[in-house]
This record gives structure tokens, sequence and C-alpha cells, in this order.
């Protein structure tokens, strides 16, 4: 049932002692950190003021642009030749920020990643393909060496040629894929269309989702189409990539490991710690790594802690599903809206499949939305049945989201598919 | 000098006393494959009679084909769960090939690739960027576990986006790059495109250039044009991936991994061995390998053994550069052309740039060969110059392949490029 008993089955005491170990040895490492030790000491702070978790409070926050202007070797703890492996993002947006590893680190990851397929049933014998693009996207290279920790069969089959996925699945008995949601709905489209019943004709039963935020909703429709039960996954590149907090059987939040990380959640705004349950932005600390450990990361995740036990003995906290990133929620007149609050509201339709998007326009200076949403395969064309099915999801959206949004209804199929992460949302508004 | 010092300067007796010692060894492992347990059989052959290196001759040749009979699985010598990674081929005709690894034999894989990089003066400190395509492709994982388990900072920059790549060099610093050929010459295009002058603007000095036939003179040229040293790499995924044999920094042949792999040289028609030092079609035994061990298997690669002793203290034998696959062969009036025969002859041309195309087409019922070559940039444009410099052209290429092709000289930057495997051979002749 674990992998490593001794450290997932923690009491929460021995978690936080171990916590304020690692993290007193992680804040003296820092020091080698040129940044750290300059940022420490223009705060009059050093490495004996934390003598708990509480005075964690004191170190300032990490954030993205730390990364981007220490580009690309400023935040590393350890000299350069100890490091044997670098992940990149590719910095679209300003400079790519850079995340080291050395071998210990990568080894404390591949067991991170293990621990993680583990706890959701995977075993030696089992054959998971892994769909992730591999080279700099941490999602390749991170689910390969942790699923060879564990000893299943790995089937590297990367990212896009969905045909050729298929054919692996059925050939080798893939009983394990790690996928992005949207890409396990498009597999199971052209499953259909190659006439590939996923119950019959293929071994799947274990799916790993993550990388794009998505409702419980969705994730129902992907194992009702699959045949298989689906576990939600997040990791970061900044903290190393996947493997950092996982679903357990229970598919009731993700347990972080919280021998890995220390986790806050801050107002985004004020950057005080929001109170227990509430909803904010994700907050890391790294305590066992290495090369370059990062405190008080801000993630720019938005989640909540999950109050209570989880039956399944880990005493780690358990996240709550991202409700998207600060970075992607949509303000509009005036009012704050995650795509995926409009997400879950569509996915209570049966009437409608899995695929939508939302443009923002500018129409004689007012902004407005439109939700497009595609139909279900068996839908009717029923003009009378289509116009009262519109007016009920615009009466829900607008519940939820407190705006009222223009609804389309477009056939199956209308929609821009993309083998990537899905394009939900498209920003045309005018800028004065 | 030596990563593994004891292995790589075992004398001739040793290596096969160890050779032996190996083969044996695999071969009773190899009776726990129903294809290999049948053959045996078919053929009133056991374990027992391997009782020398030469007995080696008993054993029936492996074929790709034999790939394909048993996909995925059948010529597994290790049951299932026992392994940890598959690499298929694309199976563009007929049915793709799979190779199962166990974690040992991608622990031994690695070690090899650390032994090549090593011998070519790569240290941790150095940092290797991987142009490889990952995922299936053994080039992107093989030397990814290689680099990392001799120490090197890795930058998994995978295929394509030869931009983003040169971005990576100059900013992280790489020391050492894995390209193929054909691709090496067009960042060095893209270079020159973008004003970088890679002696001052990189520190770029190892090139790791493999997976693509190429002359000697293509290598100088290179070298030349990044400043670098540039490494021949040999391998396939039928014996792992990259590993297999590698240059010293003699440069003067690769040598093979006896311990890994027992050599013979065949002539593919007759299979019988070649004398001593002519070339032929190489056949390697893997002897070092878990989950699926390979019996003289017919790499179809063709290259001699090269004679002498090597200054570098390692007596593993030295393969001379690949001269093409036997597939390769082009057929033409009855001779047997192989495309590098013409790239020698074509870069010993200091007018000609490294890009060409040969055209094999039918006209009047009559086989011709056309090649197209690409005019290095500073060429004059003159037309008399040209001319008599299309006559010589002809004439050498006649002397060495026997037969006239019609050969043009076009300006730079005419050629189709690809990020990929260059095409050099486009085969339009008519089939009666």
């Amino acid at each position: 049932m674990y992998l490593h008993k001794e450290l997932e089955t923690l009491t929460r005491p021995e978690i936080e002692r171990l916590q304020l170990e690692r993290l007193q040895k992680t804040v003296r490492h820092c020091m080698n950190s040129p940044f750290y030790k300059q940022r420490f000491a223009e705060n009059h702070l050093s490495p004996e003021d934390i003598r708990s978790l509480d005075d964690l409070q004191k170190i300032p926050f990490t954030t993205k642009q730390d990364l981007r202007d220490t580009y690309p070797f400023g935040l590393a703890s350890v000299p350069l030749e100890k490091t044997v492996r670098l992940h990149s993002s590719s910095g679209t947006t300003g400079n790519p920020t850079v995340i080291l590893h050395t071998q210990k680190d990568l080894d404390e990851w591949a067991n991170a990643v293990a621990r993680c397929l583990y706890m959701v049933g995977l075993r030696p014998g089992d054959i998971f393909q892994n769909s992730s693009g591999y080279g700099m996207f941490t999602g390749g290279l991170g689910f390969q060496y942790g699923a060879e920790r564990l000893g299943m069969l790995t089937v590297p089959a990367a990212a896009g040629n969905t045909k050729r996925q298929l054919k692996f699945i059925s050939d080798f008995g893939t009983t394990a894929l790690h996928a992005i949601p949207s890409y396990a709905a498009r597999m199971y489209e052209v499953m259909q269309e190659m006439g590939i019943d996923p119950r019959r004709d293929t071994k799947l039963r274990t799916l790993i989702i993550g990388a794009e935020p998505h409702s419980e909703e969705q994730r129902r429709r992907i194992e009702d189409m699959l045949g298989v039960k689906a576990y939600n996954s997040f990791g970061m590149s900044e903290m190393c990539g996947p493997g950092v907090a996982f679903e357990c059987q229970e598919q009731n939040g993700l347990h972080i490991w919280e021998d890995y990380y220390i986790v806050e959640i801050i107002n985004p705004d004020t950057l005080e710690p929001v109170p227990e349950g509430e909803v904010g932005e994700l907050v890391l600390t790294t305590i066992n790594r290495e090369a370059m450990p990062l405190l008080r990361y801000r993630t720019r995740d938005l989640t909540r802690i999950l109050p209570g036990e989880c039956p399944c003995g880990r005493h780690h906290k358990r996240l709550d599903r991202m409700k998207g990133r600060s970075d992607d929620m949509i303000i509009l007149k005036g009012v704050n809206i995650f795509p995926i609050q409009i997400e879950t509201i569509l996915l209570q339709f049966k009437e409608l499949g899995s695929d939508y998007l939302i443009t923002l326009e500018t129409a004689e200076s007012n902004d407005e939305m439109t939700v497009e949403v595609e139909l279900s395969q068996l839908f009717t064309d029923d003009y009378g049945r289509l116009q009262s099915l519109t007016r009920e999801i615009t009466r829900q959206l607008k519940d939820e989201i407190l705006v009222t949004p223009r609804v389309k209804l477009v056939p199956k199929g209308t929609l821009p598919k993309s083998e990537g992460k899905a394009v939900r949302v498209k920003d045309l508004r005018k800028t004065f």
C-alpha cells in the first residue's frame, strides 16, 4: 500500500519535526547561493533565525521574476560541476527560467514520482505509457525516471501522433497512461473514429492526468469514456516537475509530500496566509533539494488545503484540485472568473461534449464573454430543445460567475483541436 | 584517461576469455526466449555446443525480420515484469521492432555511453547538450543517461528549433554537443545568419556526431566551421542505442566495446566471414544484456575492422566509419554505389558547400544519376570557372563510382533542408 511506508505514514508531529530539521539545513545550504545570501543580508536575516516552522514567515518570497533575474545559474546553491541536469522553460515571455539538479535531486525526484504511482496502485508488471513531451518539458523525463524506479515497463511514447499512441496501447498492452486531460479526451475521439472500444480492446485501467486545470466533471467523463480510474497529478518544473502532489486511491485531494515541501496558502494581494481551508495562492519551500532549493516560492497556482483526515492513512496535507493560475484569472466587468468555474457548469450537461472556448471581446466599449461549447455526439438538432438548453446553461453560468455570457452551442468537432494543452480562453478585448 | 580502466585496457587474450564466458552465459540465458529455444532445437544445437568463440559460427543469424516476426515481445529472455523500458522503431515498413531493457540493461547502457564520452575527454564540469529526439528514439534517453552517469550538466534540448538550440549553447555555456552531422552543419548556417562566431561566442569544443553516414571530409569541414573536435559515434536501437562503438581521441576508427559485443564482418551475399580488414556487413552478438540478448544480429551496416594497434592503449577492435547500410546501396547500371563515396569526392572541393542531392531517374529507358551540389558561400559566378569545375567533379566521380553522373552546381541554400536526417538520395526510376 505504501512504497515508502515510514515517510508516507508519518504523524503530523513527526512531519513537522522532519520539516523543521530539513528547513534549517536547507536555509543554511542556501547561503551558498549569491542570490539568497544577499537577500538574507538585505533583510537582516541569518539561518540561525529559523528556530521553528513559524519562523519561515520571516523569509521573503521567491518569485518567478527572481528566477528570471538570476538567469541562468544565479540561484544555484552548489557549484555547477555538481549538477547533472537542467530544465528550462520556453521563455515565451521574458527570460526563460532554469532549474538545476544534482544526481541526488534526480534520485529524490524519481523516488517522489515512484511513490505517487505506487500510491494509485501501479506495480512492476504494469505497462506505463507516457504521452508527455520529453526534453526540456519535465513531464517526460520526470515520469520516465519515476516509472522506471518503480519497476514498471515504460513506453516513452512522447507527445503527439495519436494513432501511434493507440497502436502502442493495444500492441504493448499498456495498462497505465499519463496524458493531459484534453489529450485523453482527444485519444478517445480517435478511438471512436477507429472503432476501438477501450474497455474491450485495451488493457488500460489507470490514467494519470495533470498539467492542465480541469474539473471533477471532466475527470468523471474521461473515466467513463476510457473505462479507467483517473488520478490527478500536480507538479511544476520549479519544484522539479511531476511528483509534487498526487491523489491517492480515495481521489479526494492531492497529497503533497511534506517531506519534500513546506506548504503555505496566501492571499495573492495581501501576501498574508489565508484562513485554514480557504482558496489562495500556493507557496512552496523545497526542503529536500540540493542544487537549487527555493524558499517560499510563489507558484501562482490557486488552491486550498482540504480539511480532515484521509482514510488512506497518509497525514501529508491534501491540496484541492488546482483552481487555475492567478495569471489565468479573467477579470470581466470587475468580476474575477476562473475558466474552471465555467467548465464545471458545462460538464454537468449530458447534452454537451467536453470542448469549449471562452472568447472575450469589446463590443461598443462593453466587454462581453462568449462561451462556445460543442454538443455531444448523440444530441438532437431540434431547434426548440437547443434553445431551452442554451437558456438553462446561461442561467447556471450567470449564477456561478455573476456575469451573463452569450452561450453558443456548436456541432461536435467544430472547435479547433490541439495536441498540446487545450486553449480555452481567447481574449480579444481592446485595451485603452 | 579511462573511465573503466580495467575493462578498457584488457589485452586481446583477456578480452577473448571474457567474451567466451559471457557468450556462454548469454546463450544459456537465451533458452528462456521461446524464439531462441525453438531456433536452437531446429538446428540441433544446445548451449553446451558453444565451447569456444569459434563455435559462435554454429549459431544461425538473427535478422530484423526475426524481430518483426516476434513483435512485440517474442524475443524477450526474461518475464515482461522484469523489464523497465522498451524502444520501438517507427515501423514505416512492416511491423515495428521492439527492444526491451531491464534495469541492469539500462545501467550497463549508461555505463557504455559514459565510457565513450569520457574517452573523448568529457568530464564533470562539461555542459552537454543533446539535440537528439527523445522518447522512442534512443539517441535521446541513451545520451541523457550516459551523460548524467558521467556527471556532466546535461541540457536535454531535444530535436529541432535551431535558434533555441543556439540560445542554449550561448546562455548555458555548452561545451559539448551531440548532433547528427547534417544538423551540425545546419546550426553553423543559422549561426552565420545570426552573426554568431562559434569560436568567439560559444564554449563549444566537442561535438559528437553519429546516426548518419558521413565522410572524413564532412567531419573535418564541421570541425573547421564550429571550431571543435568532432567524434564519431555508432549505435543502433537493436544493440540498445548509442554507446556501441565510439572514436577515441586518435579519431582513427571506432572502438567497439568487446566486453558488450562480439563482432563479425560477413559478406552479405555468401554470409561467410570476409577476410581480415575487408568491408562487409557488421554482425553483432550482445554478451552483456539481460532482457533481450541478440545472437549474431545482422545490422545491415557496412564497415570493416581496422588493422593495427591504437595508440590510446585500448585493444577493443576499431570499426572503420560506416560505409552506409546494405539497404542504402544504389545499384545503377549494374554497379554498386554508396552515397558516401560521392560525398567523399564532393567535399574535397573547397568551392562546394556540404549539401548535395543524388537523383536517380529513368530517361528513355536508361537509368541516370544527377548529382546536385551547393556552391560554398564565397564562390564565383564566373561561367567559365563553373564549367571547368563541373567537368573536374564529373571526372573524379566517374573515377570513383565507375558511372558518369550529370553534375549540377546550384547556389547555396537551394537544396531542401531538413532538421532530421538529411535526405541524400531520391530514386525516381521506373520499375518495370
